[in-house]
């Protein structure tokens, strides 16, 4: 019981910034769960954009705001996934955010979807870069956002 | 920061049984808004959803297992909801799950949805009705679950 | 009807307005079912609003461009389903569309989840109410929907 | 070609094989927005996934008969996407789907997205692996799958 409700805390939890704000948990749910009895491969993306939204928010760009103040807008331009082992119903799932490349105008991040016992179960990579505020082409990034960002580089790139 | 801090970490987060089981807490995602610019009302029952996983398993009812056991199933026969004031993007959203009906062979759980400032935003209902195991039909609720339930039933019937 | 039914064929495809507005069809997504092996109950809303969207268009209010017009604005406030018998995967449903009840301001519709034999497997309701053009409450429906919505009317109030 | 693309009109509707089964269309739902007023980009990917059902199927490989045999099962191991240009509410968009490339036990997918006017706004790329019927790894695909596979290559490996 306290046990079920420790690991049940953790649902969608994310860790202070000074701890570390590039670790989001999710419980897999009933409704990620498609008829061949996995998680379906779209839903990763869904819930990486989730850990990218608690993500940018620790770092003081929460993207509410950001998209009522209509900048900086961070359109994503690229997305991919590999999954390593099938994510099943009621797994805990630690995701794991940092960033892979810094550009002038775009970065990239990186996301490692762990299960309890630390083992890497997927991985995915997304593209961002800045619209201008014109929106007519692309804007170098902040150098606040830069900053932000530039404390969560991973060493390599590959997430 | 501290205090961006602090809401975040309310993303997700069910408090332990010991102080209400009944509350789940969720952040209205990118992803929950459609082009009318507010929630789209198909998601809350998804966030619904979500709460009574995390109410189940915390009252010892975990659905992942229960599925596999294969007893006890309680599929859905009915769901409503009532929109009262649109949900936007990046509100923090309580939900407070309570029972509403609990019969022989089926149950009603009601689900409050509540802002920052404690604003009632929507409300909805679900019906379980439990599964004979053979499933040709329906089956009176295990003991358990209606002891479980009893805990958190409400005084009134109106979500 | 049947022969019209079975013209139809192929998922998502809505008659001409001079045939049916009202009849939609879909074929059970593998990203529709959930971990019970059965359609998520959440997932019916999102047909349900794509039977509509196409019914809105066909009766001369595409959704896209009132909500670019910013009216005639029309929310949703309530939605309930009742689910009958489980929906599978690759089933092909038809959904069949109809005006419950069509008030001054607000408007109920109905819709019918029938499979290939025409079995009723779910049903469901969504009521709407036209916000007035500056938000503040509620309006009269404008004339024009109105007469377009008394085209689709059903006898009884139950999808 | 022009001709085929209007005669499919509705969306969702994919050809009759004898026709062209590796086209399918849809039309940008409000559920598929987001908060920032464009598809969602995860929603690019269950769109996809409905292409690849529709076109599985027409080549007589529908998933949820597979699914329900056990074998061949053909789990998505990689997906990517570009996002060229912002997807709006409302638009008809047509999936263009072909086989990038076709090896012993795996394939890949590729998918464009092109609006009305055959503008390609999106492509995606999916890699598919047969599990061995005992589900320990992978293994050949089976001959009448690569056969039906064979007469859908594209001639480069870009989608």
């Amino acid at each position: 019981m306290t046990g079920t409700a420790a690991t049940q805390g953790e649902q969608g939890k994310v860790e202070p910034p000074a701890a570390n704000p590039s670790r989001y948990r999710f419980r897999v749910a009933l409704h990620d769960i498609d008829a061949a009895g996995i998680l379906f491969y779209g839903h990763l993306f869904r819930h990486a954009h989730d850990a990218y939204e608690a993500f940018m928010a620790s770092i003081g760009f929460p993207l509410a705001e950001i998209i009522r103040a209509g900048d900086p807008l961070l359109p994503l331009v690229h997305a991919e996934a590999d999954y390593l082992l099938p994510l099943r119903h009621g797994e805990a799932i630690q995701v794991e955010l940092g960033v892979l490349r810094l550009g002038d105008a775009a970065f990239t991040l990186g996301y490692r979807f762990r299960d309890d016992q630390g083992q890497l179960r997927a991985r995915a990579r997304t593209v961002h870069v800045r619209l201008s505020p014109d929106r007519a082409g692309s804007a170098p990034l902040p150098p606040a956002l830069v900053a932000a960002l530039q404390a969560w580089r991973w060493e390599d790139e590959t997430p």
